[in-house]
């Protein structure tokens, strides 16, 4: 998917949610459990109830790994499920040397066709360009992220600089605003700021919103741009809003509510 | 497999050699493609011709998530293959927030049977952790790589440390070296030097010894320890040194010929 297809579903459905679909065997419906693959079926009723009000699904590859290959399958259904409209986002954090990377690319650019992966920075410049070679599909490089491990590195800094601004400012030689979005995280809306003054163009991509309680209003007076550029991801407080045979519905009411303080910000903008 | 096991190993085979197995469908001999797996088909006779001349076995997960299911299915049947005695790497440079990696640790600890998987320590000690709650298990930690673009973050200074340095010592407060090893490139052999004033004991995985250029006795030279403390690795120049029906002959050679070198280098400790 290209920026300007990303931006138009934006506007027209006056919303920037990435729904995340983190799913646990654990923690979906019980009366899901008799269906011959539950995690595909959760993730279609989720989709089902909820792709009118947001823009984009992000697969958490970590949760179908852990499953083995009934997990792997469940996210290959689940990908070619999702509408054509809908960005999606392989969030496996990948990254290696060259010509690893480059089996990485075409794990989820050609054998699945994901719309963009998130790719981890420390490796650098050839631990990432292959997967920029792709028309059409995106890099969501690790900037700052939500978590508290996020001051353990990301704020080292080397002459006024934090590594995650290095890491800002040295990707941008390496692919340009169509093809490279960050990740970082809704818990510290302050240093959105900062990031915006290296990447004011690029989009964002926000997790920390919801279960990890950073807040939309924040994010977005700090973050928000022309094209608007942010994709705010919220994935444990939709998905599992309900636990019963009419989680669904709780899950789009969820949904709904954030839809709704988007278009008002949208507004507001 | 715990250290002590791992050391006793390595004594009685007089190898530290890791064969990484980066299985590519391109690359394989071409009477293999007629076999119903050839991946798997490949790896079991590589593994036949070498086991008795290796340590370790490391499982490059991008070759076989570029391939899909059947890929991954390859790697699950590789790895029940590796004769126990062996020390298995996942190489797979994972590393998200704590409920996620808890996801991978699942993945690659409980679904399948690695000993050990690599990770990326941008995201800090919570995307870190939930790999070292399980015995007998381990986390190989990017320090230092062996690729080019090492240079573009990894080498970040604050007040005379390095971010690799940085990361060396702040993972030392996370677990010790009965269940942390780091990668070190050997492509930056007089790095070790340095790098073992801060882990001593550790054991270090080390690649980029044969395709990638770096030197066998630079790197026991500068980072052999009491335990040798060191599993060096070669993939592309053992896997794919012959390429006809005679092909388990020139891997079985190549891997002897390391062998015999690390043999006479553990005599001269």
């Amino acid at each position: 998917m290209n920026r300007q297809a990303l931006i138009q579903q934006i506007l027209s459905k006056q919303s920037f949610l990435c729904i995340g679909l983190d799913t646990d065997i654990t923690k979906i419906p019980q009366h899901l459990l008799k269906e011959k693959d539950p995690i595909f079926e959760f993730n279609k009723q989720i989709i089902d109830a909820t792709h009118d009000l947001c823009v984009s699904y992000k697969l958490n590859t970590a949760f179908y790994e852990s499953m083995g290959l009934k997990g792997w399958e469940a996210m290959q259904k689940t990908l070619e499920y999702i509408p054509k409209e809908q960005f999606t986002i392989a969030d496996a954090k990948r990254g290696d040397i060259g010509n690893t990377s480059a089996m990485y690319a075409k794990a989820f650019f050609e054998n699945m066709d994901f719309d963009s992966v998130t790719v981890a920075p420390y490796m650098g410049e050839d631990s990432v360009k292959p997967f920029l070679t792709f028309e059409n599909k995106w890099v969501i490089l690790l900037a700052l992220t939500s978590n508290k491990g996020a001051d353990d590195f990301q704020f080292f800094k080397q002459d006024e600089e934090f590594l995650f601004e290095k890491v800002l400012k040295t990707s941008k030689e390496w692919g340009n605003d169509e093809q490279l979005m960050y990740v970082v995280g809704a818990t510290r809306p302050q240093m959105l700021e900062a990031i915006r003054k290296i990447v004011p163009s690029s989009f964002l991509l926000v997790p920390g919103v919801g279960a990890q309680g950073g807040s939309l209003a924040e994010v977005c007076k700090y973050g928000m741009n022309e094209d608007v550029g942010l994709l705010i991801n919220s994935s444990r407080a939709i998905i599992y809003a309900g636990n019963d045979k009419n989680f669904v519905q709780k899950s789009r009411n969820e949904a709904e509510k954030i839809q709704k303080e988007m278009s008002i910000l949208l507004s507001n903008k």
